[in-house]
């Protein structure tokens, strides 16, 4: 087999063997096949796209390709959740207790990340005590006996991925669907999950501004699940603006304490709700959404899901009475307002100018090896379609500079009052179940 | 400028801008861009296709990325050929004495180059004394006196073109219309011709198996000199048999000699007419191709084109009296016939498969450091669309080997006779003039 006749193959619009694509991404894993081949092939993939068959076997190619996780010594189906990122998104804080709660094993590997905020993990470790360094035999127990528990990311997972996203990302490759359906599953597959729920985001502070788009890559990685044995289902949600009120660690983490006690924001809890009831459905615990979304939102309402949060919190040496006072949290220095500049309607807030604010206070990691201000962040006060009176606060900035003029000038940049008539937009576009 | 935004902008379908190819062009020269950005690049460009500003700015940026040769002390308009490749195509060692023999000055650069016979100079080495290592005033000069010479290719050419080859060549982006033409244009400016003509091969033992694909190509470089100013015309011949009878070194130089003397193959004669007008008429030495092809025919019967090719030896060292008495040529040990297995009509000669034979018996170099035999090679004695009765030769094989079972083994496979009627194919199928 030669790398230039599978170039070659692609470039003319037919599809390649199971056996081809195993070939190249085994080579290209061991350095065995050069980067300037890879990019060709990726950019004739780019422009002839990929088949079904062939996105399943490329992501299983990948997910063979480095390590994979064991979680069988799990009991029930495990089920994992992925966002294709957004602004405020603190649906993963919110689900793992409020799924675990109706028996759903949650096996949460997590990583810090770069972005705006910072990741899961960050995020649940401005709970004082609260750490993800255990073992994986007690991860496993924990699982068992808590039905959730969060571990660092561990192993080398999908390295042919790493390889190609990478060079991907300098040759103008990496807004293809195929590519992106299977880089994105094939890190679920290989984390050892038995199902998954996605959530597609669409919109200008998402990766796929169009929905068009974000429909064709929520139906690509529902068709590679399915295809390769894991049941898989996903939500198409907006990100025209940030979810929920929050974008901050410690800020995060209250808000998803309000939502699991029934009173968080309304879009927020809505898209915890969607999203949980596909992977109650996936995880065999209920027979139909409608069933599962009843046994949700009885959890919201009875406190069993603001319990299991505690559990999980002490089950990691995390102080659980943070959930009853939040006020323990990190606290920034400073709160300060944002006042309208006019009277009228919110008619765009740009979802990833506000993760930019953010980051400029300190939220986010800009490199590896950036620190983390837990505190600070911004709240929103008003979204899309609200009214505003000239003065009346739009937001507020948490932060431990005094001085905030550029995040100020940069916000209200990004937020614009019409005295037109403003609708709210859609929260959930569609859901895709097979 | 940023490479990325070059590969997304081509990508994406947009032209390029003059600077934005310099940039990529320049910069892969220089190393300063890795290849596995330029072959991305090569693949959008595969798919995309290039504007005539572009293919015209990427032939000059190719052109600049090394030495140009200045040919300005040569009186008049120097004007010189290129043949896409084929076997048996002996046009070069006669069109030379014949247009220089109407005063159009040939300013020949040759290389030795791989493939089924040796170059240009190889086949004129077969003249005992003919030798290329003159110096660039010597050159100079002698084109001034006698309209041509022939020079070993020196200087650091087009080393843009080179690097981009070999990548397409491990990439699977030859193919590409906008990308030969360009190889090829920029070759023959940076030679330092003022006017070029084009023998664009088409037909199973050409590079172009298909016409079409062929008058894209010729359009593609005509355009391409006319761009930027080079007089330029093209001709599609036929390459679905070998041109002439002889394949080979010495073989090919008899053919030629016998051609200068009005006695040479008839489509061999008619190509060397053809592009041979347009020579002339690139070069203004007449006003219409008609007319042009008058003045060579002329010079074909009156012994001009032939006495300037012995004028052209002698200038080099090369013994002039082989032109009277080609037996002192180098000559093979064995003459071996190849008969007709069975009665009927040629319809089939792979030119290619041929010249693979002729290879086999070592006319060609399969590397640069092979040695050539100028002696060996093939005389073909029929061509598709003659007949032939069973025993009969088709061709002889001049070999230094008395066995030569596996040669006439493949020739047989290349040959096929039938009882059907065969129409010969078409020798001249297009001329592009402007």
């Amino acid at each position: 087999m030669r790398m230039y006749d599978i170039i070659e193959k692609k470039r003319n619009g037919k599809e390649l063997t199971k056996e081809e694509i195993k070939f190249f991404i085994d080579g290209y894993t061991e350095d065995a096949i050069p980067d300037y081949q890879i990019s060709a092939l990726l950019m004739a993939i780019y422009f002839q796209d990929m088949t079904d068959d062939e996105r399943a076997n490329l992501t299983t190619a990948m997910v063979e390709s480095g390590d994979q996780i064991d979680l069988s010594a799990i009991e029930g189906i495990k089920v994992d959740k992925h966002s294709t990122g957004g602004v405020g998104d603190t649906t993963t804080l919110i689900l793992a207790p409020l799924v675990a709660s109706v028996g759903v094993p949650l096996a949460k590997m997590s990583g810090r990340g770069l972005g705006h905020t910072g990741g899961t993990i960050d995020k649940l470790e401005s709970v004082p005590g609260f750490h993800v360094e255990i073992s994986n035999d007690e991860f496993i127990k924990l699982v068992n006996k808590n039905k959730v528990a969060v571990i660092g990311q561990s192993g080398n997972l999908t390295p042919a991925d790493k390889k190609l996203y990478s060079l991907r990302d300098v040759t103008a490759t990496v807004n293809s669907i195929p590519l992106i359906a299977s880089s994105i599953m094939s890190k679920k597959i290989a984390s050892g999950a038995d199902g998954i729920v996605l959530d597609v985001k669409t919109g200008a502070g998402a990766f796929m501004k169009d929905l068009t788009d974000a429909k064709e890559l929520a139906h690509a990685m529902v068709s590679i699940g399915n295809q390769v044995g894991r049941n898989t289902m996903a939500v198409i949600s907006d990100m025209s603006q940030p979810l929920g009120f929050a974008i901050g660690n410690a800020l995060e983490v209250k808000e998803a304490i309000d939502t699991l006690q029934g009173k968080g924001p309304d879009d927020l809890t809505e898209l915890c709700l969607t999203l949980g009831s596909q992977m109650v459905v996936v995880a065999k615990k209920a027979e139909s959404l409608k069933d599962a979304k009843e046994l949700l939102e009885a959890n919201l309402k009875n406190g069993e899901a603001f319990n299991k949060f505690k559990q999980f919190l002490e089950s990691q040496g995390g102080d659980a009475s943070v959930a009853d006072n939040p006020e323990l949290l990190p606290q920034a220095a400073y709160q300060i307002e944002l006042p309208a500049k006019t009277s009228g309607k919110v008619s765009t807030i740009i979802a990833d100018e506000l993760g930019t604010a953010a980051m400029m206070l300190g939220a986010g990691r800009a490199t590896k090896d950036s620190e983390i201000d837990l505190s600070v962040g911004i709240v929103l006060h008003k979204k899309i379609g609200d009214s505003v009176t000239e003065g009346e606060a739009l937001l507020t900035i948490h932060s431990n500079r005094e001085t905030v003029e550029e995040v100020k000038e940069k916000l209200y940049q990004s937020i614009a009052i019409t005295q037109g008539n403003v609708n709210a937009p859609s929260l959930i576009y569609d859901t895709i179940t097979e």
